[in-house]
Protein backbone atom coordinates (compact mmCIF):
# COMPACT_ATOMS: atom_id res chain seq x y z
CA UNK A 1 0.00 0.00 0.00
CA UNK A 2 1.41 3.70 -0.94
CA UNK A 3 1.78 6.24 1.91
CA UNK A 4 -1.13 8.04 0.43
CA UNK A 5 -4.38 7.49 -0.50
CA UNK A 6 -4.18 6.93 -4.38
CA UNK A 7 -7.58 6.78 -5.40
CA UNK A 8 -6.67 3.78 -7.55
CA UNK A 9 -6.39 -0.06 -7.15
CA UNK A 10 -2.77 -0.11 -6.46
CA UNK A 11 -2.56 -3.37 -8.37
CA UNK A 12 -3.99 -1.86 -11.77
CA UNK A 13 -1.68 1.40 -11.04
CA UNK A 14 1.23 -0.06 -9.55
CA UNK A 15 4.56 2.43 -9.22
CA UNK A 16 4.40 5.59 -10.76
CA UNK A 17 1.14 4.70 -12.75
CA UNK A 18 -0.88 5.84 -9.49
CA UNK A 19 0.92 8.84 -8.65
CA UNK A 20 0.32 9.92 -12.64
CA UNK A 21 -3.59 8.89 -12.00
CA UNK A 22 -3.30 10.84 -8.50
CA UNK A 23 -1.65 13.92 -9.24
CA UNK A 24 -2.20 15.04 -13.28
CA UNK A 25 -1.29 18.24 -12.62
CA UNK A 26 2.58 17.07 -11.97
CA UNK A 27 2.07 14.46 -14.18
CA UNK A 28 2.05 16.52 -17.49
CA UNK A 29 5.90 17.61 -17.28
CA UNK A 30 7.03 14.09 -15.71
CA UNK A 31 5.40 12.38 -18.49
CA UNK A 32 6.73 15.69 -21.13
CA UNK A 33 10.17 14.97 -19.54
CA UNK A 34 10.47 11.22 -20.08
CA UNK A 35 9.29 11.76 -23.68
CA UNK A 36 11.91 14.31 -24.67
CA UNK A 37 14.69 12.46 -22.98
CA UNK A 38 13.76 8.90 -24.07
CA UNK A 39 11.60 8.87 -27.06
CA UNK A 40 12.35 12.30 -28.75
CA UNK A 41 14.87 12.66 -31.77
CA UNK A 42 18.14 11.97 -30.65
CA UNK A 43 22.05 10.32 -31.84
CA UNK A 44 21.10 8.00 -29.34
CA UNK A 45 18.86 5.07 -29.67
CA UNK A 46 15.85 4.41 -27.80
CA UNK A 47 17.14 1.55 -26.58
CA UNK A 48 20.26 3.09 -25.30
CA UNK A 49 18.47 5.75 -23.35
CA UNK A 50 16.59 3.07 -21.55
CA UNK A 51 19.25 1.34 -20.51
CA UNK A 52 20.92 4.41 -19.36
CA UNK A 53 17.41 4.48 -16.93
CA UNK A 54 17.74 1.12 -15.84
CA UNK A 55 21.06 1.22 -14.94
CA UNK A 56 20.49 4.14 -12.67
CA UNK A 57 17.26 2.85 -11.60
CA UNK A 58 19.07 -0.61 -10.15
CA UNK A 59 22.34 1.51 -8.55
CA UNK A 60 19.41 3.11 -6.73
CA UNK A 61 17.01 0.15 -5.81
CA UNK A 62 14.26 0.99 -7.20
CA UNK A 63 12.72 -2.12 -8.21
CA UNK A 64 9.74 -0.91 -10.08
CA UNK A 65 11.63 1.64 -12.08
CA UNK A 66 14.58 -0.92 -12.69
CA UNK A 67 12.04 -3.30 -14.11
CA UNK A 68 10.14 -1.41 -16.36
CA UNK A 69 12.56 0.71 -17.93
CA UNK A 70 14.92 -3.13 -18.01
CA UNK A 71 11.95 -4.29 -20.32
CA UNK A 72 11.59 -1.22 -21.79
CA UNK A 73 15.46 -1.28 -23.20
CA UNK A 74 14.91 -4.54 -23.65
CA UNK A 75 12.65 -4.66 -26.47
CA UNK A 76 14.48 -1.97 -28.09
CA UNK A 77 17.66 -3.70 -28.22
CA UNK A 78 18.97 -5.97 -30.37
CA UNK A 79 20.70 -7.94 -27.19
CA UNK A 80 17.69 -8.02 -25.03
CA UNK A 81 17.26 -8.94 -21.58
CA UNK A 82 20.58 -10.62 -21.78
CA UNK A 83 22.21 -7.24 -22.54
CA UNK A 84 20.40 -5.26 -20.36
CA UNK A 85 21.16 -7.54 -17.24
CA UNK A 86 24.95 -7.43 -18.17
CA UNK A 87 24.81 -3.74 -18.46
CA UNK A 88 23.46 -3.75 -15.23
CA UNK A 89 25.74 -5.66 -13.70
CA UNK A 90 28.84 -4.02 -15.16
CA UNK A 91 29.24 -1.13 -17.79
CA UNK A 92 33.02 -1.89 -18.16
CA UNK A 93 32.76 -5.65 -19.31
CA UNK A 94 29.13 -5.61 -21.10
CA UNK A 95 29.24 -6.34 -24.59
CA UNK A 96 28.77 -2.30 -25.48
CA UNK A 97 30.67 0.18 -27.57
CA UNK A 98 33.38 2.74 -25.78
CA UNK A 99 30.70 5.69 -26.50
CA UNK A 100 27.73 3.84 -24.57
CA UNK A 101 30.46 2.45 -21.85
CA UNK A 102 31.61 6.29 -21.49
CA UNK A 103 28.02 7.58 -21.04
CA UNK A 104 27.35 5.27 -18.48
CA UNK A 105 30.18 5.74 -16.27
CA UNK A 106 28.61 9.62 -16.64
CA UNK A 107 25.39 8.55 -15.41
CA UNK A 108 26.70 6.57 -12.38
CA UNK A 109 28.93 9.35 -11.26
CA UNK A 110 25.70 11.67 -11.72
CA UNK A 111 23.52 8.91 -9.53
CA UNK A 112 26.44 10.19 -6.56
CA UNK A 113 26.11 13.56 -7.12
CA UNK A 114 26.60 15.62 -9.88
CA UNK A 115 29.42 17.39 -8.21
CA UNK A 116 31.39 13.82 -9.19
CA UNK A 117 30.80 14.29 -12.88
CA UNK A 118 34.64 15.26 -13.62
CA UNK A 119 36.44 16.95 -16.45
CA UNK A 120 37.68 13.43 -17.21
CA UNK A 121 34.59 11.47 -17.82
CA UNK A 122 33.49 14.05 -19.90
CA UNK A 123 37.01 13.84 -21.92
CA UNK A 124 36.37 10.12 -21.89
CA UNK A 125 33.39 10.09 -23.85
CA UNK A 126 34.14 12.85 -25.84
CA UNK A 127 37.03 11.11 -27.05
CA UNK A 128 34.51 7.57 -27.82
CA UNK A 129 32.51 9.91 -29.93
CA UNK A 130 29.73 11.42 -28.09
CA UNK A 131 28.48 14.91 -28.69
CA UNK A 132 27.54 17.88 -26.60
CA UNK A 133 23.75 17.27 -26.79
CA UNK A 134 24.66 13.28 -25.80
CA UNK A 135 26.77 14.00 -23.18
CA UNK A 136 23.75 16.49 -21.88
CA UNK A 137 21.01 14.25 -22.38
CA UNK A 138 22.87 11.89 -20.33
CA UNK A 139 23.39 13.64 -17.38
CA UNK A 140 19.67 14.61 -17.29
CA UNK A 141 18.21 11.08 -18.05
CA UNK A 142 20.36 9.71 -14.98
CA UNK A 143 19.39 12.97 -12.97
CA UNK A 144 16.17 12.36 -13.91
CA UNK A 145 15.70 9.12 -12.85
CA UNK A 146 17.24 10.13 -9.37
CA UNK A 147 13.52 12.09 -9.22
CA UNK A 148 11.50 9.21 -10.88
CA UNK A 149 13.18 6.37 -8.28
CA UNK A 150 12.88 8.61 -5.19
CA UNK A 151 9.31 9.27 -6.12
CA UNK A 152 8.21 6.01 -6.45
CA UNK A 153 9.52 4.62 -3.58
CA UNK A 154 9.29 8.30 -1.41
CA UNK A 155 5.77 7.64 -1.26
CA UNK A 156 5.71 3.66 -0.73
CA UNK A 157 3.97 2.67 -4.26
CA UNK A 158 3.71 -1.02 -4.81
CA UNK A 159 5.31 -3.10 -7.54
CA UNK A 160 3.86 -5.92 -9.66
CA UNK A 161 4.17 -9.45 -8.42
CA UNK A 162 4.01 -11.15 -11.84
CA UNK A 163 7.18 -10.20 -13.73
CA UNK A 164 5.31 -10.33 -16.92
CA UNK A 165 3.34 -7.23 -16.29
CA UNK A 166 6.47 -5.39 -17.15
CA UNK A 167 5.99 -6.68 -20.75
CA UNK A 168 2.86 -5.62 -21.26
CA UNK A 169 3.73 -2.07 -20.31
CA UNK A 170 7.01 -2.33 -22.12
CA UNK A 171 4.81 -2.79 -25.10
CA UNK A 172 2.57 0.16 -24.48
CA UNK A 173 5.45 2.21 -23.76
CA UNK A 174 7.21 1.49 -27.28
CA UNK A 175 4.35 1.27 -29.64
CA UNK A 176 2.49 5.02 -27.97
CA UNK A 177 5.44 6.65 -25.42
CA UNK A 178 4.81 8.23 -21.93
CA UNK A 179 2.14 10.68 -23.47
CA UNK A 180 -0.41 7.80 -23.29
CA UNK A 181 -1.27 7.36 -19.72
CA UNK B 1 33.10 27.17 -17.46
CA UNK B 2 30.46 24.39 -17.89
CA UNK B 3 31.25 20.73 -19.59
CA UNK B 4 29.86 21.42 -22.86
CA UNK B 5 29.38 24.66 -25.11
CA UNK B 6 26.12 26.04 -23.66
CA UNK B 7 26.12 28.49 -26.97
CA UNK B 8 25.76 31.39 -24.39
CA UNK B 9 27.66 33.84 -22.15
CA UNK B 10 27.39 31.58 -19.06
CA UNK B 11 28.27 34.89 -16.59
CA UNK B 12 25.17 36.16 -17.97
CA UNK B 13 23.32 32.57 -18.16
CA UNK B 14 24.67 31.06 -14.93
CA UNK B 15 23.75 27.67 -13.08
CA UNK B 16 20.26 26.12 -14.61
CA UNK B 17 19.46 29.09 -17.10
CA UNK B 18 22.29 28.09 -19.52
CA UNK B 19 20.92 24.76 -19.85
CA UNK B 20 17.20 25.72 -19.91
CA UNK B 21 18.64 28.34 -22.95
CA UNK B 22 20.67 24.90 -24.59
CA UNK B 23 18.36 22.27 -24.91
CA UNK B 24 14.36 24.07 -24.92
CA UNK B 25 12.73 20.69 -25.32
CA UNK B 26 13.74 19.33 -21.64
CA UNK B 27 13.40 23.07 -20.71
CA UNK B 28 10.09 23.25 -21.22
CA UNK B 29 8.84 20.38 -18.73
CA UNK B 30 11.28 20.92 -16.26
CA UNK B 31 9.90 24.69 -15.98
CA UNK B 32 6.58 23.97 -15.45
CA UNK B 33 7.36 21.24 -13.40
CA UNK B 34 8.71 23.60 -11.04
CA UNK B 35 6.09 26.33 -11.55
CA UNK B 36 3.63 23.60 -10.44
CA UNK B 37 5.14 22.31 -7.33
CA UNK B 38 6.63 25.34 -6.44
CA UNK B 39 4.22 28.00 -7.40
CA UNK B 40 0.67 26.24 -8.45
CA UNK B 41 -2.32 25.83 -6.25
CA UNK B 42 -1.31 24.47 -2.61
CA UNK B 43 -2.26 24.67 1.36
CA UNK B 44 1.65 25.09 1.23
CA UNK B 45 2.38 28.45 0.87
CA UNK B 46 5.13 29.31 -1.66
CA UNK B 47 7.62 30.40 0.83
CA UNK B 48 7.28 26.83 2.85
CA UNK B 49 7.69 25.41 -0.74
CA UNK B 50 10.89 27.03 -1.88
CA UNK B 51 12.23 26.48 1.87
CA UNK B 52 12.16 22.32 1.00
CA UNK B 53 13.65 22.94 -2.47
CA UNK B 54 16.77 25.35 -0.45
CA UNK B 55 16.97 22.52 2.10
CA UNK B 56 17.50 19.79 -0.37
CA UNK B 57 20.01 21.81 -2.35
CA UNK B 58 21.68 22.65 0.81
CA UNK B 59 22.43 18.70 1.65
CA UNK B 60 23.18 17.89 -1.84
CA UNK B 61 25.43 20.85 -2.12
CA UNK B 62 24.28 22.34 -5.37
CA UNK B 63 25.70 25.83 -4.52
CA UNK B 64 23.70 27.28 -7.06
CA UNK B 65 20.65 25.70 -6.54
CA UNK B 66 20.84 26.46 -2.69
CA UNK B 67 21.58 30.06 -3.05
CA UNK B 68 18.69 30.60 -5.74
CA UNK B 69 15.37 28.67 -3.50
CA UNK B 70 17.64 30.32 -0.72
CA UNK B 71 16.84 34.18 -1.69
CA UNK B 72 13.37 32.53 -3.79
CA UNK B 73 12.56 31.31 -0.08
CA UNK B 74 13.52 34.17 1.98
CA UNK B 75 11.50 36.93 -0.20
CA UNK B 76 8.10 35.05 0.33
CA UNK B 77 8.70 34.05 4.27
CA UNK B 78 7.80 36.56 7.17
CA UNK B 79 10.88 35.33 8.34
CA UNK B 80 13.31 36.61 5.82
CA UNK B 81 17.14 35.23 5.55
CA UNK B 82 17.40 34.49 8.96
CA UNK B 83 14.88 31.88 9.05
CA UNK B 84 15.72 30.18 5.80
CA UNK B 85 19.47 30.29 7.76
CA UNK B 86 17.80 28.47 10.57
CA UNK B 87 15.61 25.60 8.50
CA UNK B 88 18.72 25.35 6.19
CA UNK B 89 20.97 24.19 9.36
CA UNK B 90 18.72 22.18 11.42
CA UNK B 91 14.87 21.99 11.19
CA UNK B 92 14.32 20.64 14.10
CA UNK B 93 15.11 23.73 16.17
CA UNK B 94 13.79 26.53 13.48
CA UNK B 95 11.30 28.74 14.69
CA UNK B 96 8.78 26.48 12.05
CA UNK B 97 5.42 24.87 12.79
CA UNK B 98 5.11 21.48 13.65
CA UNK B 99 3.80 20.35 10.13
CA UNK B 100 6.10 22.18 8.26
CA UNK B 101 8.82 20.06 10.42
CA UNK B 102 7.40 17.14 9.64
CA UNK B 103 7.36 17.76 6.04
CA UNK B 104 10.81 18.87 5.81
CA UNK B 105 12.00 15.15 7.84
CA UNK B 106 9.97 13.51 4.42
CA UNK B 107 12.11 15.98 2.49
CA UNK B 108 15.25 14.84 4.17
CA UNK B 109 14.66 11.46 3.84
CA UNK B 110 13.55 11.18 0.00
CA UNK B 111 16.68 12.84 -0.50
CA UNK B 112 19.04 10.19 0.46
CA UNK B 113 16.96 7.83 -0.87
CA UNK B 114 13.10 7.14 -1.83
CA UNK B 115 13.23 3.91 0.80
CA UNK B 116 13.88 6.13 3.58
CA UNK B 117 10.25 7.62 3.79
CA UNK B 118 8.86 4.88 6.27
CA UNK B 119 5.74 4.68 7.61
CA UNK B 120 6.01 6.54 10.89
CA UNK B 121 7.78 9.59 9.20
CA UNK B 122 4.26 10.29 7.29
CA UNK B 123 2.62 9.18 9.86
CA UNK B 124 4.36 12.15 12.35
CA UNK B 125 3.42 14.40 9.16
CA UNK B 126 -0.12 13.29 9.30
CA UNK B 127 -0.67 13.74 13.16
CA UNK B 128 0.90 17.50 12.85
CA UNK B 129 -2.08 17.85 10.59
CA UNK B 130 -0.39 17.61 6.77
CA UNK B 131 -2.50 16.20 4.21
CA UNK B 132 -1.69 13.81 1.63
CA UNK B 133 -1.64 16.01 -1.01
CA UNK B 134 1.03 17.91 1.29
CA UNK B 135 2.83 14.82 1.89
CA UNK B 136 2.95 14.00 -1.91
CA UNK B 137 3.94 17.51 -3.37
CA UNK B 138 6.61 17.29 -0.38
CA UNK B 139 8.22 13.75 -1.39
CA UNK B 140 7.79 14.95 -5.15
CA UNK B 141 9.76 18.88 -4.87
CA UNK B 142 12.54 17.36 -3.03
CA UNK B 143 12.82 14.31 -5.38
CA UNK B 144 12.97 16.89 -8.07
CA UNK B 145 15.38 18.81 -6.58
CA UNK B 146 17.81 15.74 -6.32
CA UNK B 147 17.42 15.98 -10.05
CA UNK B 148 18.20 19.52 -10.45
CA UNK B 149 20.96 19.75 -8.15
CA UNK B 150 22.59 16.62 -10.12
CA UNK B 151 21.64 18.01 -13.66
CA UNK B 152 23.28 21.63 -12.61
CA UNK B 153 26.15 20.37 -11.46
CA UNK B 154 26.76 17.49 -13.66
CA UNK B 155 27.39 19.84 -16.37
CA UNK B 156 29.39 21.93 -14.35
CA UNK B 157 27.50 25.28 -14.77
CA UNK B 158 28.76 27.99 -12.88
CA UNK B 159 27.74 30.21 -10.04
CA UNK B 160 26.99 33.93 -10.06
CA UNK B 161 30.17 35.44 -7.82
CA UNK B 162 28.26 38.47 -6.87
CA UNK B 163 25.38 36.90 -3.93
CA UNK B 164 23.33 39.90 -4.92
CA UNK B 165 22.41 38.45 -8.34
CA UNK B 166 20.07 35.90 -6.59
CA UNK B 167 17.99 38.55 -5.44
CA UNK B 168 17.21 40.12 -8.70
CA UNK B 169 16.19 36.94 -9.52
CA UNK B 170 14.35 36.30 -6.66
CA UNK B 171 12.37 39.18 -7.67
CA UNK B 172 12.30 38.48 -11.26
CA UNK B 173 10.67 34.97 -10.19
CA UNK B 174 8.04 36.09 -7.53
CA UNK B 175 6.86 38.14 -9.80
CA UNK B 176 6.97 36.28 -12.74
CA UNK B 177 7.47 32.33 -11.74
CA UNK B 178 9.50 29.35 -13.49
CA UNK B 179 7.94 29.99 -17.22
CA UNK B 180 9.51 33.16 -18.05
CA UNK B 181 12.66 32.26 -19.28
Amino acid sequence: MAHIDLGVDEEEYPGIAGLLHYRPETAKPLNELAEVLLRGPSSLSRGERELIAARVSGLNECSFCRDSHSAFAAAQLDGGADLVGLVRADPATAPIGGKLRALLGIADAVRRSGREVTAGLVEAARAAGATDLEIHDTVLIAAAFCMYNRYVDGLGTIRPDDPSAYEGVARNVVANGYLWS
